[in-house]
């Protein structure tokens, strides 16, 4: 087990031990039943005094994190559902240090019947047939594609391709040689952050921001801070005291209907960003999943990359969330020598992106059937948005906000403070309808009182009676809070 | 650009401060031209000594990897083929420090009519056609497979395949429930290094050993230190002594079949690998791409996990180069807790390797047409190999030795040691013919004489006429050189 102590940091070592090992626990990392170090060893291998690591561990005691037996020493708190149990023959293996702070949120939550946890289109709404049909086509006369590697930075042709698709959809200009094609947006993120962070490097995010970048933050050694935003995106005011007293690598944005709020950036501030990256000379990593999921026939305003003269904003646009999730295509788009770095992590990490995921969206993506898709994809979800928001209007007793967003996804919804949408879920998930707690979304705060619901990923039947449901699962929640 | 000093390390500061830029200049990480920091500056940032660094620089420039403008700085030597030249706007990104120590080569290689360099098997070899078909016959049945994710840890279905597969072929048992699902063995790789190896940790490779591996290391800022081997495989009693030395994390082997040697371990060897392991608790990374690609009617050895009681082996078996390596779908299998671990630093890569590459090659595993199919690639590798060692005998004029390989793709020739492949690289490359020079399957040695030829990529015809003109084109280079 590994505890990294950064002696320069403004938080107190104490709490420094604290915080990571209460990560680990709460993700589940560190499975219940585990054995920590003790604290005399603990301190020692530190080399920190008893005292400071007793101070954690007390406050871990404190919130049932761990328990203390006596004469056997300091245990994880909680039941155990891991499969090895102690005097297993892999028990050496509890004693490898490894570099993991977090387990995403995603692999503790189980399958369930009505996963509105999920932000992912439904099946019927993607031209699954039509895109087989080509794909089939594209392989009778292509069939050498099963059997070569892609050049590591992408196929040609896709990014020509997608160059294309990038400035009639937004009119942003993108050379082909400045991208690079990646097996989704996860996987981007991924490259940017194992090229640029290192233990003790500050990452900027929204708060809250999209749950699994703050796992990848995390478990490459990052600090992650956040910065508040509210309906203009993030207050920069708040950001510029943060980069004065922190100096960030990277700022991670989604500036377009953003997971998990669905708030869209002014010009503004996309361009006050700029400004204080090339100040601060931070990297802006533009998360872009969903700008074409646009609401009222209104397109959202240009990328932060539009503005971008400096190359301090590393692009990324996924084809999952608006195409085909079982193909997993994205692409980065860089300027300048960092493009470089970029690809040498690329190549280490799976020596470029399968052909055949590349070349399955390829046929697809500058059809006309493609624009039809996106405009049936916007008529369609604007209907399920407004059909999620009756439901809750009409079923929700306890008090509640929302924001009507403007595109994408999914809609963010806050309870009442005394309520505890980790505790919810439990309760929900017996009736196999799951949701994204909100508590998931933010880098430090603990908030507890948020959900995320997605209205794109069910049938619309499936999705009115889980929605339905859900809202009835909370008034109870609630009548028995009270 | 960032320089990591280890305070404890046994190599002389100076010689780490080497190392380090050199890795960075010859693999092009750094480009001809880029301003190194001062003496004064760099010895003041790694607080060291002045004399320190004039060490490093001055071997730098000995060997040309640096050169001195009187009044200006240092500057990287060679000719600049970088797209961005100074006062750019993207001049402050020389600044950001980032954790790449080391490009791959494959990234500076340039295609090639003739890539001898490649170790992939001929399309013509691979049945594309039966695979798009099933996979097109699989996908108008399973549509929504393009439209949902897959489960992080791997489809189901194709985990259990994988399974009857591993004991079909090579009496491995696997549980299902022990595998997860990659994006090809590269990314296995990537994944086991992320998780255990943290700056200044020791990893043992074979010597030499598969090229892109070592720049996973070196990149996660490992020890990369090597172990000789012979034929019978690494040799144990020095591996022990780095063990006793140096305590490795990891021991990286590729057991049969070896890239790039072709050489195949013993059983003995196998089984004392594991009492080592044991011994002195490192995990053992066991890459198998090739096994079933033997000659002779003779089966190679079983696999290292197969004698692994105690989940002290990670193995990871690629189906990209027996297979499909444009959908490059791969597994790696872990018993005990060290799974969870590696199931969230897949889960933060990826979120998974998409649906599309997994169902591809799903309904053909398990088919008679698998079985004839590698026996079919058997027998036409067998004379491929053949035919190769046949034309070099006859057409190679300078000394060579090579050892007929039991299997695999690639056949490992060693020239005089005056004759530098690297160099001879350039040459070949006027005539569109690549093959992969030794120097870069070593990760401390400096070896120049070996060279590694696939004689699986090309079509016959075409091998036949690169393999006899890299030969003559050696001996005109070895005749210059007399």
């Amino acid at each position: 087990m590994l505890i990294q102590i950064e002696p320069n940091s403004k938080v107190a070592v104490s709490d420094q031990i604290y915080d990571q090992l209460s990560n680990k626990i709460r993700s589940k990392l560190l499975p219940a039943g585990e054995q920590l170090p003790s604290l005399r060893s603990l301190a020692k291998k530190l080399n920190v005094s008893f005292i400071t690591v007793n101070k954690a561990y007390k406050k871990l005691e404190k919130e049932k994190l761990v328990y203390i037996k006596h004469g056997k020493g300091v245990f994880v708190g909680g039941k155990s559902s891991e499969k090895y149990e102690m005097d297993s023959p892999y028990d050496w293996q509890h004693n490898i240090a490894h570099s993991l702070v977090k387990k995403p949120f995603l692999l503790k939550l189980k399958p369930s019947r009505y996963p509105l946890s999920h932000s992912v289109v439904h099946h019927g709404l993607i031209p699954t047939a039509y895109i087989a049909d080509q794909m089939d086509t594209m392989l009778q006369k292509n069939r050498e594609i099963l059997a070569i590697y892609s050049p590591i930075q992408g196929d040609d042709h896709l990014r020509h391709e997608i160059s294309t698709y990038l400035y009639k959809q937004s009119r942003l200009k993108v050379d082909p040689q400045d991208m690079i094609i990646t097996s989704g947006t996860q996987q981007a993120i991924e490259i940017i952050t194992k090229t640029f962070i290192r233990y003790g490097d500050t990452v900027i995010t929204q708060s809250p921001t999209y749950a699994t970048s703050i796992d990848v933050f995390l478990n490459q050694g990052a600090n992650v801070v956040s910065a508040a935003s509210d309906e203009q995106g993030m207050i920069l005011e708040q950001l510029e005291k943060l980069c004065i007293k922190l100096r960030p690598k990277l700022v991670y944005v989604n500036p377009t209907f953003q997971n998990p709020t669905g708030a869209v950036w002014s010009i503004e501030r996309r361009m006050e960003l700029i400004r204080l990256a090339e100040q601060y000379h931070f990297i802006i990593m533009e998360d872009d999943p969903t700008s074409e999921i646009y609401f009222d026939d209104v397109p959202p305003p240009p990328s932060i990359k539009r503005f971008d003269q400096s190359g301090h904003v590393i692009y990324l646009k996924g084809f999952s969330k608006i195409l085909a999730p079982g193909v997993r295509t994205g692409v980065m788009v860089a300027n300048g020598p960092i493009l470089n770095l970029l690809l040498t992590a690329k190549t280490t990490m799976d020596l470029g992106t399968p052909f055949l995921l590349q070349k399955a969206i390829l046929p697809f993506l500058s059809t006309k059937r493609m624009i039809d898709h996106l405009e049936k994809l916007r008529t369609a979800l604007q209907l399920r948005r407004d059909r999620v928001q009756q439901i809750i209007n009409q079923t929700l007793k306890v008090e509640f906000t929302y924001h009507t967003v403007s595109g994408g996804l999914n809609l963010w919804l806050a309870l009442p403070e005394w309520l505890n949408t980790d505790e919810l879920l439990h309760q929900t998930m017996q009736e196999g309808i799951s949701f994204l707690p909100g508590s998931v979304c933010y880098p430090n705060e603990r908030e507890y009182n948020h959900l995320r619901i997605s209205f794109s990923i069910l049938s619309e039947k499936d999705m009115d009676y889980a929605v339905q449901r859900l809202c009835e699962l909370i008034n109870e929640h609630a009548s028995a809070k009270l």
